[in-house]
């Protein structure tokens, strides 16, 4: 199976890039699948403008990004909270890959992680996250999960420490990959 | 009363503009408060990215824009439904206006419309679109108005050309007014 | 492939039974699948009451259907929107449903529907329904059906009249089974 | 200002219950104030039914409760998450709230809090809570609270032993209070 990852923010040292990174490598140690992870920094957007679209068309970065997704069999996304709802960089994206018809997104299954320096994990923007992503279509797996306190989770080596979590993102995405290899 | 009108979207003819402006009409053929209508194009801001806050601060625009919302007594925006949820153009200002402190959306009384082709006139969107904006303490009116079919809405004056539904406007922000008024 | 089909309403004439049940009629004319309509009604609960659950234990009536939606192996369920929001009558079967162990909806493949007098068809309510079912794991079909007007929109054989909904149904029913069968 | 309390959840040792007295508490404390607690369990109500109320009206434990609403000048509620989203118990008590006319909850100003034993305080569900009662016009406060790990969060007579919770919470109330007398 082809499996795509992706954080929806931008930064550099974004936590949820590491937490993203972690569910690649934990699949990675089981073998089996070919997996990718990508940056959205390596494909940036405007904001969403009708005005662009008219006079541009969908934003090439738009259209490789969907390229990409289209290829996948499956997406597990690592996406931050912002203001209690979905980050304006996820949105954004979502948002330009549904004017890419037909749209990557339709019917592909999709696991949704989060990581926060909060005491939440960022479970609540997720359910936020869902509506869009779910709007264009896409199958996303009823279980995710938050990492709380995220800026503390990380080793020098990038490596999540506690072994709970870790236990528990190797036991969900195992879920995931299961549910998708079925379908 | 001072009241600034805004639309969530950015294009030039975006219908979201039209609705809002007729509130402001509406608002301005009563008289009795001072109103202003800014174009979120006049206020451009990159996709909210963690590094370019840390590297050059909040932009410009959104610091003017805060000032703008600071001097107003209340909101009324009309903002679009993208894929059933928060328009990204509007998401991108609240994050980037969450991160200039004080906030000046706190507390800040706020009245949401929506204009949409659909049959549904944006109001799906409208209840995603409240929740970054409580989480960060705007006062958002609890009452809303979508507008159904908005590319058949208008004159070619601009004018909404459906009584009922200008009723339902004017009935809507004079509530709204009443209820900042008494505060 | 064996489903269920069932309205989060209890009333006799509940709109929702009436969609369900044609949703149930579309798919019993292609043949090949056993279908079963059941009626909340018969399965009365009370509200959840942590008292109640300590002294009594879960009711019978939600074991029961708890039982029914185990064997099944796929269900199509119209519930209607009250107050913009999930309606109580549905929830309620849902709390209770999650506390029978294991939890019959844990990953149970799940269609929702929605039949409302009003313009919306309920849509808006059917975001808020989704949320604990993907809670308690439910795979929730992305896509959904929303019938406006539903006070309008049976004939006096309980058949829908308008041609174009007719067929939405049936194609909406007919790629959350080819789905389902996939699995 | 003559305040209600109540609690969305029905058990006798409810976790929300207990907070929601605390919120009380606090309050008299400080004096000034004509406060109120009552328990659901005491307003009994059907699982809303259409049948039910065209045979028998609004039942009269929601018309009581309908009238105890009508006459206080602001509520604070604390209601439990369950499944992610708004308890069956309170939003069954909603459902019939908005069928008793004039409703009650409409305007009226509304302090929501949460108690849970889990790590996210049922903050969560508070979101899906606000919806139904925005729909009916309540005036919901954006600012919420959470009480995670409410079981170990009272002392045995009853008072919340961590400080900062009671200072949050002493503090919200009181925001809550100002912001109702100016309006």
């Amino acid at each position: 199976m082809k499996i795509l990852f992706f954080a929806g923010a931008l930064r550099k040292e974004s936590l949820n890039k590491k937490f993203v990174k972690e569910a690649k490598r934990l699949i990675d140690e089981k073998g089996g699948h070919t997996t990718e992870f990508l940056d959205l920094a390596d494909y940036p957007m405007p904001v969403y403008d009708g005005d662009i679209e008219a006079s541009s068309g969908v934003p090439e970065t738009a259209k490789k990004l969907g390229a990409k997704i289209k290829e996948a069999d499956a997406l597990i996304i690592s996406s931050p909270e912002y203001n209690g709802a979905i980050a304006s960089s996820f949105k954004n994206v979502i948002d330009w890959l549904s004017r890419d018809k037909p749209v990557s997104l339709e019917y592909k299954p999709l696991l949704l992680l989060a990581a926060s320096p909060g005491a939440l994990g960022g479970v609540r923007g997720l359910w936020h996250t869902r509506v869009p992503l779910e709007v264009v279509k896409a199958h996303v797996f009823p279980d995710m999960q938050g990492l709380p306190s995220a800026d503390k989770a990380f080793g020098a080596d990038g490596k999540l420490t506690d072994e709970k979590t870790v236990k528990r993102l190797s036991t969900l995405t195992q879920q995931f990959i299961d549910h998708v290899a079925k379908a």
